[in-house]
């Protein structure tokens, strides 16, 4: 078992990275000081599969359990699921010292977030993530929220989990499509932040794609590694972590433009990554054999790169510009200058991004 | 104009208590590096008197600004409301630099504190309270709540205002009841934490009554400073904070036995003051006389002192188990030793509390 520390002063904890580690949960908790009383929150895929091991661990090491199911799908992250969840907690008297248990996905490990940091002013919250998305990304850093149907994770709070356990066993059972979709935030960490990691995945797709033990354990591990770093730096995102949103400010807006239905949050991540390194290109920010690399490994994990045809670039632009990384309309970037590097890149022209963005269409 | 600065780190902020200042609030608001779009929250009643003044002194300090109006009473600081905030923020194009406003009293001030909270993971608030409750209490210390059908401020944050605004002549507007309901949690601080408070109290009845603005002035700057200090040492009530709950583990029973609607906050807090002291008492922790002095001076502010007949002990006993204030469903009291000081008190059985709770009805 891997331990990695997210250093955060009174706000300290670990991520356990781990192969068939998931019936140990139930004796880590034991050590945080928590009531007797805890709610598990997933939803019916990944209950049906983890929910016996995980509660019967929990309830093993001497606590009460309660278990709340959100219908699965991003189109329940949203004020009403965590009504539903407040409503549980309440009526089993959940207390200040009683925590919530996310095992799940991003949507379930958000949700699971917001609610705890909400609930009778902010209780422990646990992740158990078991899709490569969130173990690589979204469970890690303190980032909760939901959607509102103008913007996604347009509300939320940052809350840091009081601990990340992660079992790489549980992508065995992760549907292909997502496990690639995670691959996208993985990439991301390379070109951001890790020329070494992005030479590895170059190295490596085959072994990743067939499930590789060592090779998965690697990737997550230094994936985890580097947003502790970050986070560690700059919590609540004022400067450094804004750099965790490369590929992000076009990729939300594919999602907001296409409905969030036609492409997981990874393949959105995917087409901005690589339209945001063109757009670094147009900006003579990055050599054109770096943009190539970046797009032949997104196409090597089998991720999309190119906008969909027909897409409403306009719609993309104005909700851009509403995006929470924009402050007075001013839109901001990441963008690569060689793999491995990036730059925050504020008061790009929007009509030159409308432009390149009517090009690709 | 008086200043008071409560000490929390980077989250560090000022309380200003003056007369006429209102107009002043834009000029204030310059230096807090803000967004150009503000939002100013409010309800009907309070914005028709002052909604004008301070809406053209922030435009005249060259804000744009947006005002969502929330309807009367705490039946309203509920999730709904919260939720036609987000909409108008979002509606609005509302973004990270961006802060809200509260005009209004303690449902305001809490339902906008858990907007800012949770709008684009945090925001900045800024509190114009214009009752005495929430002059000498809920704007400052950053509890931020609304209320579930289970019970009063279940949801809610640690949110610290960016600056508290405090204009005492906006006290010559509000209905003689909801003045005296302020002034328990007044006298609340005096039993608490300073019996020199106490005392001017005593000496002072019919100044404070009618609405002379030195002594009142005075009572605004004491409770503030002695919440300051409070809040300062402990911001998240893991120990001495709970002492500012005083009274409030039964009156928030009271309140919620007659759903919300018998009595104002501060009145079955001031019930509340009584039995606590009582129960003081009982457990051989306060002399008698102490306890007849708090009951004199709620007596003497025309606030009720006395539990009212027919109330239904059994389900304020498992309401008071479900308040946030207990853990494990193990009732905790502050309890008055001697005017001036209290402890906190864990492990009453729940059986004596009730017997005390039927000899007072």
């Amino acid at each position: 078992m891997e331990k990695i520390r997210v250093e955060l002063a009174e706000r300290s904890y670990n991520v356990f990275i781990g192969s068939s580690i998931l019936e140990g949960i139930g004796e880590a908790l034991r050590h945080l000081g928590l009531s007797p009383r805890l709610a598990l929150i997933s939803n019916p895929t990944v209950f049906s599969l983890y929910g016996e091991p995980v509660s019967s661990s929990i309830k093993r090491a001497g606590f009460d359990l309660i278990t709340v199911i959100i219908p699965d799908g991003e189109e329940y992250k949203n004020l009403a699921q965590v009504q539903h969840i407040y409503n549980e907690l309440l009526g089993h008297k959940l207390d200040r010292s009683s925590a919530l248990i996310a095992l799940g996905g991003g949507v379930i490990g958000d949700i699971t977030g917001f609610a705890a940091s909400t609930y009778m002013r902010g209780i422990q919250c646990l992740q158990l993530p078991t899709t490569l998305l969130s173990q690589v990304d979204s469970a890690v850093g303190g980032k909760t929220g939901v959607n509102h149907e103008l913007g996604k994770n347009m509300i939320g709070t940052f809350w840091q989990p009081g601990l990340v356990w992660i079992d790489v066993d549980t992508l065995n059972t992760l549907p292909k499509r997502e496990l690639l979709a995670g691959l996208a935030e993985v990439i991301k960490c390379g070109v951001i932040y890790d020329k070494g990691l992005f030479d590895f995945l170059e190295a490596n797709i085959e072994d990743i794609l067939s499930l590789g033990n060592k090779a998965l354990s690697h990737i997550i591990k230094r994936s985890c590694e580097i947003k502790a770093e970050v986070v560690s730096k700059d919590e609540r995102e004022s400067g450094l972590r804004a750099i965790l949103n490369y590929g992000h400010t076009i990729g939300h807006a594919i999602e907001t433009a296409t409905g969030y239905t036609r492409f997981l949050h990874g393949e959105a991540v995917s087409i901005g990554m690589h339209l945001e390194a063109k757009l670094s290109q147009a900006l003579n920010l990055i050599e054109r054999e770096e943009v190539l690399k970046i797009k032949a490994i997104i196409d090597a994990y089998g991720l999309p790169s190119a906008l969909p045809a027909g897409i409403d670039v306009d719609y993309m632009l104005s909700s851009m510009q509403l995006d929470k990384k924009s402050v007075a309309g001013e839109l901001r970037f990441i963008l690569p200058q060689k793999i491995g590097s990036v730059i925050i890149h504020k008061g790009i022209n929007a009509e030159f991004i409308r432009q390149a963005l009517y090009l690709e269409r």
